[in-house]
């Protein structure tokens, strides 16, 4: 029941070093919903929101969500609860998507190119400055006017704009060696779309999300209907 | 460190259905895994592999990957281990990626349309075959030729084609909504991409792909970095 599986070994060792960065898991996962809904609400109509309230209507315990919250620079009021403009803006805050954090895309085949023509990472922090690509057919060419360069020159480019993220949608059998290559140029965090299970240095954050076995789940879980 | 989070009521009540039905999560989320790395074989030049093997690779035990694959039709050879090749077609088969199931897209945005024109989801069984939407501008036209009609001629259209998957990506205050009329035109499986936690009957499989919550993830690792 939990979302997203990132290198545990990096987990662990990014305990201790800021309060942030110790956030458990269940409650990163759980603050994007809390925004989520507050995002939903008319401020105007509505100024203040109850963690009652958002826990009526996203099933989480109320306790649980004033725990959660309690990480954030926001306190509720008394019988009135929090003020909902303000959560709204520390949640995006805190979940750094209020900052630009520049990505390369590495495969820019359907699910790459996808990504890159997905303009609503931006509003979430995320701006694909480049991809990258092995096939000389599309480098040279731009998606969303987003350039395609060659892979091999990722090394270069990245010593003039230092991408923090590689977003790696290679196929599966050159995940390895692609995530080597991103590592051996100083991109520190690979966000993994392969089924791939590529192996990292501890200093490199890695965060799966595998859109092929979650499809595997809900068929598996139709069949039982 | 868990992959995908499913409507909990849902998974209970799967159980004491079939034998598929009952597949432990973490089970099915590592069973992709093995499959992929399979794929990267050349099964001309190695046509034996053995949870050993798989086991160096993966970091999973060798012992869970024996207890993983027991929940297929194919039995290792003693000394040589699996068939490489039947391995590959019997995962393949069994998480459902070799049968087409029909999805329909709600929401053709910059999210939806890039899932539409993700051509890699039909290799894993995924069918787009229409997307809805409410913006007039689109409504009318195609992405990677799969038309857009008006999500008001949703429950006509099902009443047709019997999608199984409606895959959401409309705004975050708009999904419940649209989840609701997902649900009443007759789709039992929502694959929800919106960070919006939505309500839905029991029998509704529901599940969530965070990818902005896995965002947030990647985000706060990187700080303690």
């Amino acid at each position: 029941m939990y979302f997203c599986e990132l290198n545990a070994k990096v987990v662990a060792e990014s305990k201790n070093i800021s309060s942030r960065a110790t956030l458990p898991e269940p409650t990163l996962r759980r603050l994007p919903w809390y925004l989520a809904y507050v995002q939903t609400l008319n401020t105007e109509e509505q100024p203040y929101v109850s963690s009652t309230q958002i826990s009526k209507e996203l099933n989480v315990d109320a306790a649980q969500i004033a725990k959660d919250l309690s990480f954030l620079n926001i306190r509720g009021k008394t019988r009135m609860g929090y003020d909902a403009a303000q959560l709204e803006q520390e949640l995006s805050d805190f979940l750094g998507f209020k900052r630009a954090h520049d990505a390369v895309v590495i495969g820019c085949g359907s699910l790459g190119g996808a990504l890159m023509g997905d303009l609503g990472l931006a509003q979430y922090g995320l701006h694909i400055v480049a991809g990258f690509d092995v096939n000389d057919a599309i480098v040279g060419t731009e998606i969303c006017q987003t350039p395609i360069y060659h892979a091999k020159t990722l090394g270069e480019w990245q010593a003039n704009h230092a991408a923090e993220i590689a977003i790696l949608t290679v196929p599966a059998n050159h995940a390895q060696a692609a995530a080597d290559n991103v590592i051996a140029c100083g991109i520190r965090a690979i966000w993994n779309f392969t089924p791939f299970r590529i192996k990292a240095p501890e200093n490199v954050v890695i965060a799966n999300t595998s859109i092929y076995a979650h499809l595997a789940l809900i068929y598996n879980r139709m069949e039982g209907k």
